[in-house]
């Protein structure tokens, strides 16, 4: 007989309304589960009120799918919900995608190893071959995908062949040096998760530390974001700093970024596998 | 005819058990209460739920205090709630103690003014003359009791006919350099927020910046808590850090220190003035 | 008999050659001065070198007006140096321009009381008439010039007036809501510092806080800089930055940035006043 | 003919007197030596003088062993000098012990491949089996050598052994979770670095987690240090800090610590392997 327990988590939002805690809570405790963590938001400006609920339960005493499709019945239409269910154990499948920076990278796969980045990574892909040993190394298959300006069209083809066959969940750019399609962004929205290396929306673009550098800021950022079809725009999802002085060259400036690209890349990535970010109107509600 | 709105804090806590969300802000509802904010947090070691809740009301359509003994029939013993009601436009009363240093009573007295802390401030008591001017200068009551070895408890005495007069909400040490009595303390407990000078637990006692500078650490702090019989051991409110180098001396921490100290001790008094604060087995619950 | 000792600050930069810091050091303890501290740069990319240097020295032994003429005469010209000299007992004269925020100028004024901040202050400029009772409360004339479309001009003329009668040199713009003149920046080049309520370059201009808002960073922050003729983009002296989250509004922004406005403000202003600055190529090096 | 180019560091440090950067820059220009970066402290309470100089000159024209014996005999004594040269292009040899913990290991390896760490790591001591997968994974040898309390003396004698043959300049204790003995610091004096897991000093000695959850504190640490005597009280290289709150429950404080402590050792080793650290009365002068 079963009776190990099973966890749940609930995203969702809708227009702010009286009782609707209270009715999701009891619609929760009337069929045995158990609330672990709740978190809500009312984005008072747009009346719009978010919530994330981990709920747990015994495998023979709730069953999720009726939960599910109840839910959506009883409450979904009245409250005008938007929800996602996510049973906890079933990991995420992230794409990742390179170039030639190692350092994101490393910091993926031995997270990933440890525990602490918890999804599956099927697949590598990269427009050079330079990183290709570190795939092997980790022993994850390495799709080498060179783009070039004739090519970039049939290149985006095998990338999107690759990330349907494996059935991926979503795709993070590990400082990967081309610019995405419309086509892939549409495919996956709110679902590529970039790391830029600048405190944006300064030095959006390219070689924002060169840029850091000539403007004489004494403190540079890394920000992970989804991302939309504007570029560098899209949703931030953690940012962090690093002090510099005039000390400090273009060289120096790279290297402290870097510490903060892999850091601020493993935070985003680790709140979306959590499952603990919701998006809207271009910006992030992340419960954390 | 009263049609304007009032708003009421409730802090409580009580032991974890399902259905209490749901209860709470159904009866909420049923008395035409809006929820404005609504956190919560659960101690899983020690099984406790502690909930902080904005309700707003129009005050012709809302009893506060019928709301106030009704919550507490209904809801209180059938789960042992332990509950404070706060009405927001009555502000809190501080008393304030100094001894010589300026800068934290310049901070509170200037935050006071711009209408950024809360609360209303009847006098401050000193055991030096060196900051009346400041107290003249703000026009506010300065109360010179010297305290000696000798006459502590005589001291100790007038301090209490005072506050008692001013029918004082809670006290804050800004720096005042002489330890208050058991006394006072079981007279305002969880009441009285002092300011110190380290990273606690790192260099309790006296002389912090002496201790940190020859301890070589490469970061100092500072600390404001609730002062418990225990020194420089009670509930800890709000802490931040600066970094140092071997390049500063005693004197650089002691002023990079005192620009740490009026920052940590205003928003540990911001946080206590909006009611944002729940003392538990000498720990807080800030709800910010 | 004059024994007492007195310090001199020089700040000096010239093209980057080998021996310069041999010939400097040398030259000073030729004349009996004592080097205190000594801070050095070199920017490897405009091959320019960087120097501060403390010296002490007894006043009957040491002659600092023969000291500063020879040093021109003898180092000057072989080694192409631009360097100012000051005295460091001779407090600089700092006008301070504001309008209707308190927090800034409350900051300048305590801080200059305590003594941390050293410098004189003879006067407050405004365009409001708001913030006149703290120039009263700190016994600081308030000149009251209000600035409009029409009468920007002959208001310009009235400051540079006052500006001159107190032979200030230099000037805060502590949260002054105006646009300086460029006949005005043109007479105090690197000598206007300003407090921009961002982390520049992201968001210059008006609304900062609501720009940020709208895209959702993850951070916000505070800048102290040199104002020039193109606004919000003079040399950076000093920033700060505060972790905000979707929870924060617009209004949470401004009280979580004021803190730091006053923070970052404060800093640029004493590292000024401690001459502990030299601008370049529209960047500053900071000695620290 | 050799044209290229050499680097070497000096650090040194003598009683503070009159004359000393003179001297010493005048002697590296007088033999063909070109300053690229110079640092210098004096610690006035000690009055002691510190300096750190990168020195480059073309192999055909200085010749570094004469410089060095040179340097002894025309400046050593006089100035009562201690100093060491190295060779920057002569990467030190780093020993890393480890017990079962993954996340400190990786980063060093990961960040020594990149090239980011510039020492050699000849081989990997371990007490547990667990990381040697890791070892096979980056192809570094791996001695298991558990130690249990009767063999503690034997299991010290092969590691002395091994670090022996390989000739090892200093060891890294990447949370190697035993205590090493006062023979191996007696050998390696300020030549083994540890990471602890907290604040220092706050919280030495084990599972500093815990105790900073059951202090209630707001934010916790991590600092790398070299090895003395005195457990967890060595001369401190870096530390930084991660904010918490009460929601964070020991398992949240010991994930986000452990994103300090590979940061924290990091900085340290590569501050180690650049030589930019001094130790002096059980302090660090780090010149960053």
């Amino acid at each position: 007989m079963n009776t190990h327990s099973s966890r749940f988590i609930l995203l969702m939002h809708c227009p702010d309304q009286k009782g609707i805690i209270a009715s999701v809570t009891n619609f929760i405790h009337q069929r045995n589960g158990n609330i672990v963590y709740i978190d809500q938001y009312v984005d008072r400006s747009q009346e719009t009120f978010y919530m994330r609920i981990v709920i747990e339960g015994k495998i023979k005493t709730i069953d999720f799918q009726a939960f599910k499709s109840h839910f959506a019945s009883e409450l979904g239409t009245s409250f005008q919900l938007k929800c996602s269910f996510y049973q906890e154990e079933k990991l995420p499948k992230m794409a990742v995608f390179v170039s030639k920076y190692d350092h994101c990278l490393y910091d993926i796969l031995t997270q990933q190893r440890s525990g602490k980045l918890k999804c599956e990574i099927p697949f590598i892909i990269s427009n050079h071959i330079d990183l290709e040993g570190i795939a092997k190394q980790f022993n994850i298959p390495f799709y080498h995908i060179p783009v070039t300006k004739e090519n970039k069209k049939s290149a985006e083809e095998k990338q999107l062949e690759i990330l349907n066959q494996h059935d991926v969940d979503f795709i993070v750019l590990a400082r990967y040096m081309q610019i995405v399609s419309s086509k892939l962004i549409d495919l996956y929205p709110s679902k590529i998760i970039n790391i830029h290396h600048s405190f944006l929306p300064a030095f959006p673009g390219a070689k924002p530390y060169h840029s850091a550098f000539n403007r004489g800021v004494k403190i540079i950022g890394a920000t992970s974001h989804y991302v939309t079809e504007e570029l560098d725009a899209g949703p931030i999802i953690e940012q962090d700093i690093s002090r510099v002085s005039h000390e400090h060259e273009v060289v120096d400036l790279i290297n402290k970024g870097q510490d903060l690209e892999r850091m601020v890349l493993l935070r985003g990535l680790k709140l979306h596998c959590d499952r603990k970010i919701m998006v809207y109107n271009n910006k992030t509600v992340v419960f954390n």
